[in-house]
């Protein structure tokens, strides 16, 4: 049903809200064109006029200047207009409802919605309501997905290790709350990598995570054996509070990536983080900051990523 | 006075304040010019090089997404720079006043100011203390007037209605403190309707309305009658708590427009609402998104009609 | 130190940080091209498209709507992609590090920060830390330097006065706290005039300001002997709950430029102030609105001004 809702008739990507129910051919596509647009000389992203004249409206409804900015980054070296609004779900302005909201900028000749909630489902809510002319991009949906964050890893994991099949990866940290891993372990899988493995202490990790297509580690040292590629993800302070976990430091004991553990995994393993990363939490400084990171390399490949997924969703014709 | 404000020497719009004193004609003009922004044959707006070099400041003291982002987005349109500034009136940055402001922004070469203000007559102060070569357009000024708002308000009409002549509209709901029932009946008698007709509650009228060139009705099943169409305004809610209306639930009895009532008007009446609406409370929702309804219409005729006023203010002459 | 870290290795501005340390000609240099951007004929400017496809990213960890406002409409007369971040230094976004924001915009391609920040030396670390195709412009940091604040005073000056060799200047007001008064010091000795004399009372200049190059006065009547151009400082009021001040009122009456007390400079004085005045505290309305205030030419000189430092910073050859 998902992937009905984000495909055309046709078959060619209408919305992107979720890995899930794409197919790797079409991945495969997405992290053809980003590639296409990084000038292979200087590695930077020229202006094109993919979707001059068009309107995109990035609707945040949780804060994210890294995501946004991105976004809006993308959008304008495709040539479209961008306007990005900061909406409280807290302040829905005037009480106006989403639905409305968005029919009320859909009206205004929007081509695209850009869509950050903190409600799984939102952006599939939104692309169920709109007209057929839009397309609806999640930048995030609860615990849900963050399918572009996803692809990004996947644009970079690619060009520091070109083929997927003979991958083992690792996802370390709080697994059950986390979109950005939910959309990676699909994404990985789509793609065909050896094995996807995830590594987290029982109670930041989902029942039955097995069937999602992993395997499950719950010690960092024993997981990262033979691992390529590290993904660690954002530890959310407030799990603490909710008393899921013992304190910053003690995680970062049992959870931390440091550069003796790194040493467990692959020598040319790569590090990843989708950012911000809690220095001392969840990584250590000196991982963060060295040679086997390739953290900055996700946030530069988001431009090139998204701006593929957005040109995509309005029927650019790559190959045309 | 205020029309001398508003148009220059050879009588062409300078300022664009309020409907008073404004022509036939040239609220035609205005119309007119709208109509071709919008292609004929996908009801879409292109872009134009009209006011292409031109800095445009929205200059909003009064929150309002849906009113600035159309005038962003028509900015864009015809190709002027726009930024949007939201200024909270309770903090004045750093204490400079209003007057100072402008000045400033002036100086900067600045073309047109777009200025939305809690105040009654800020944008006709400002327009009276700015340089021969700068344009305010009125987005709203207290209970003053909403300009913008009537005439595309009016062009949704025409363009449903074709001539004004013959037509009985209906005006419902708070009156007394609506810039956007005042902006409406001006242009309504302006551009020669049959009939305006106010229908409210005697605590929400104005005191002598009827000067104001209307009839009035106090009863809306009987106010309806023959009404070709009917222009719903927006309940505030905080008029409650002022204790000049008992409940919302009570004001929907009396006066929401429910199915059952939209049929004692003429069949083919239209539903008008600036927006945005409270469902239930003045309007069922099914009205709201039934057959009748041209809300969304009047939010996408927004684009084009604030264009042509914005186009028409920089002098830019439609026929030439 | 500073000046290396300003110049690249051939001399030229790469960040633009203090004026400390650059050359006379440099600031001729910046002065000249911003003089071309200003059509000749009718006083206004132009776009240009020297920084077409370039990111700039507006860093504002302060609010100043003033300056935020110029250096956007001067990016975008360059053709510059400009993004503006309101960052309050209280809520750093997450517990993110500014190091580490910092590194995230220019993994996006940023290719400039116009940075405004209150702690001193905040654009220094900036610059420290980007990497060599990234420039950096100190938009005002703490009380240390407002480099572009004081050229657009310079350029003021030059356009008014054509010559700086005879000039003798009088900064007024709160020397001690103002990075105004700071860069101005700066620009004015370098540029070679004849005296800078700063007029406050004691309690508001820094211990040994005569070391900066500068004669003191604490009289305004006496000071304003001989004087060519009056700079007044902007007074800030929370000064006066520290106790360094005894009361607005009192301040005026001893500092504060009125009509009789400008007739006691040279009669072709000019009055300048970086804004927002705080009118009948350090400044008369009717001398800041009077024939020989050039308040609003500062405003106006600004936006040439920044166009041009940003336009150097990114290598622009002037001549070519």
């Amino acid at each position: 049903m998902m992937n009905n809702l984000q495909l055309n008739t046709e078959g060619r990507l209408k919305h992107f809200l979720t890995i899930e129910g794409l197919s790797k051919g079409l991945l495969t596509e997405i992290l053809d064109l980003a590639e296409s647009f990084i000038n292979p000389i200087d590695g930077r992203i020229k202006t094109f006029p993919l979707l001059r004249g068009k309107s995109i409206v990035n609707l945040f409804f949780e804060n994210s200047t890294r995501t946004r900015t991105t976004f809006e980054l993308a959008a304008k070296r495709l040539s479209a207009d961008v306007l990005s609004m900061s909406i409280a779900t807290s302040s829905t302005s005037k009480g106006e409802s989403l639905l409305d909201t968005i029919r009320n900028l859909e009206a205004m000749y929007v081509d695209m919605f850009v869509v950050r909630h903190g409600i799984s489902g939102a952006a599939h809510f939104i692309a169920e309501h709109v007209g057929p002319q839009v397309s609806v991009i999640n930048a995030g949906d609860g615990q849900h997905a963050h399918p572009t964050q996803a692809m990004l890893d996947m644009f970079t994991i690619r060009r520091m290790k070109k083929d997927f099949s003979p991958l083992k990866v690792a996802i370390v940290g709080d697994i059950l709350h986390s979109r950005v891993a939910r959309s990676n372990i699909q994404a990985l899988n789509t793609l065909g990598v050896a094995e996807v493995r995830v590594i987290a202490p029982k109670t930041l990790l989902p029942a039955q995570v097995e069937t999602m297509g992993v395997s499950v580690s719950h010690n960092l040292a024993d997981g990262l054996k033979d691992i390529d590629v590290i993904i660690m993800l954002r530890l959310q302070k407030e799990r603490m509070t909710a008393a899921l976990l013992p304190s910053e430091n003690e995680y970062f004991k049992a959870f931390g990536l440091t550069p003796e553990r790194l040493k467990l995994a692959k020598p040319d393993a790569i590090v990843m983080h989708p950012g911000p990363i809690n220095r001392g939490v969840e990584i250590a400084s000196s991982v963060a900051d060295g040679e086997q990171s390739v953290i900055l390399d996700q946030v530069s490949n988001g431009i090139a990523v998204r701006m593929a997924i957005m040109a995509m969703a309005m029927q650019w014709q790559g190959g045309a």
